[in-house]
């Protein structure tokens, strides 16, 4: 069967979304083949996962999404940036906000929009941040209830454990272009104080509204973006006093813009969403 | 502007097709330019390369081939067969045969056809083998104008040089599977004999009609497949009394049938060519 498809990105971050509502392509074939066979980037369409658009019974729309592995997701902030652009001018959703449900429940993209009334950005609700030791989780000791000493080789680095749901530990720097990452990286993802293993957030302070970031992704070495870690980093900047709870963060696949709500406790992230081109292909 | 474009792999070499005989592209835009940011895999479709369909006013159509990184290719195999493939099926030429002006000069494809009467596989004329020391180049001893032992670390490993063009050290061995191909193909492509290095081949001979390569290509490491490698592979497998002129060639991107006729001394080279998707993009 014939199926037509978009090809998108959020911050690097490539996804083919097709619209099965219909339930056809599901009938003939199962989403994890289908995920393996098309991610490929050399026999396949190429992308980091495939992102289904299907009917909900409780939401507005349901979002699912496969690894390039065949392995299903929660829920991918990138992708659900991408997600909410391509329904709202596909013309399928006809508000710039609205609800979708995922395995991670609930997520309630808002659109904006440029001069030419084009997407030109997505907000999502990110959640809380959690910061108790059981909740990141976190062994150390927390010196002043956010930063932390922690004996690295031979140095004692100061981080910030915050928990998106993941567990981050944030540490500020003068220059994250001189610093190697992957050095001072790994020996804090596998730090005995983080059972769980985390991910490390390298941060620089450019003014109380925008920082610059390089992110170590646990289990994955540093990538070009990281949202948890964006939500993370300005969690802590701001615990730290060094932002305002709204900031630019800087990373190497683009911006992201977060705006901690004190009020509500929730974090909201918003960034790009780039369609790159639409095709066809036979399954 | 909106361009269609069709995307094509052999043996995982992948390209982006662009039909561009109107001139309409590059009056827009430079073919570099439209190369590199198409080829990238995470913000553009993604590919190895484009190629372009043009007019041409010495032969029947015109082949241009920009790699990833906007440099301009001579001629490559495996775009080679999925551009014969591609105008036969589209239409854009009627016969099975036809000449393609190429900066490598003319090149003749011949399409085959299945059951279904759909191009099942393509037909190159690699041109003839070089043999001389001068011509590969080889500065070491051909003992037996085929075969030459070259010392290899601890070890004598005992190559055949062949050029197809660009040179090939070929290397017999009882089971490629077991083989450290980086480990031995290192040392022979930087190995002084070969004065602009070497590819390695290496093969296992299944019987006289079939053998197994995995290959080192010069510059890129072990690689899926290798066109001028496999025709290699066949002549020095045939002057070493091996194989005979016509063998399949098992490599790990697929297989390739490779035919040397000695009465034109000209290399045959057949193998697969794979239609992917279309696609449309604005550039």
């Amino acid at each position: 069967m014939d199926v037509n498809f978009s090809k998108m990105e959020g911050l690097g971050n490539d996804f083919i979304f097709m619209d099965d509502r219909t339930g056809a392509i599901k009938t003939h074939l199962n989403y994890p083949d289908i995920a393996r066979r098309l991610c490929h980037r050399h026999f396949g369409i190429g992308a980091d996962g495939i992102i289904l658009i299907l009917n909900s019974h409780t939401e507005d729309i349901r979002f699912r999404i496969f690894n390039a592995d065949g392995s299903e997701a929660q829920m991918c902030g990138n992708g659900m940036r991408c997600f909410a652009k391509l329904l709202f001018e596909t013309g399928i959703i006809d508000r710039p906000e609205f609800h979708v449900e995922t395995l991670a429940g609930r997520v309630t993209p808002k659109v904006f929009f440029d001069k030419e009334n084009r997407v030109s950005s997505v907000r999502v609700d990110m959640g809380e941040p959690a910061l108790t030791p059981d909740k990141i989780p976190f062994t150390g000791l927390l010196s002043d209830a956010v930063s932390c000493p922690v004996t690295v080789g031979d140095d004692t680095v100061l981080l910030t454990p915050v928990s998106m749901g993941n567990p981050h530990a944030v540490v500020f720097v003068p220059d994250i272009r001189a610093m190697d990452v992957e050095k001072t990286g790994t020996p804090i993802e596998n730090h005995p104080c983080f059972p769980e293993k985390t991910n490390v957030e390298f941060i620089e302070i450019v003014n109380e509204h925008e920082i610059n970031m390089r992110v170590w992704e646990r289990g994955a070495g540093e990538t070009l973006a990281c949202g948890t870690g964006a939500c993370a980093a300005v969690v802590a900047s701001h615990l730290n006093g060094k932002t305002g709870p709204e900031v630019l963060v800087h990373l190497a696949g683009g911006d992201l813009s977060i705006y901690w709500d004190k009020k509500t406790n929730h974090i909201y992230k918003t960034g790009p969403a780039t369609f790159v081109f639409s095709g066809k292909i036979c399954l």
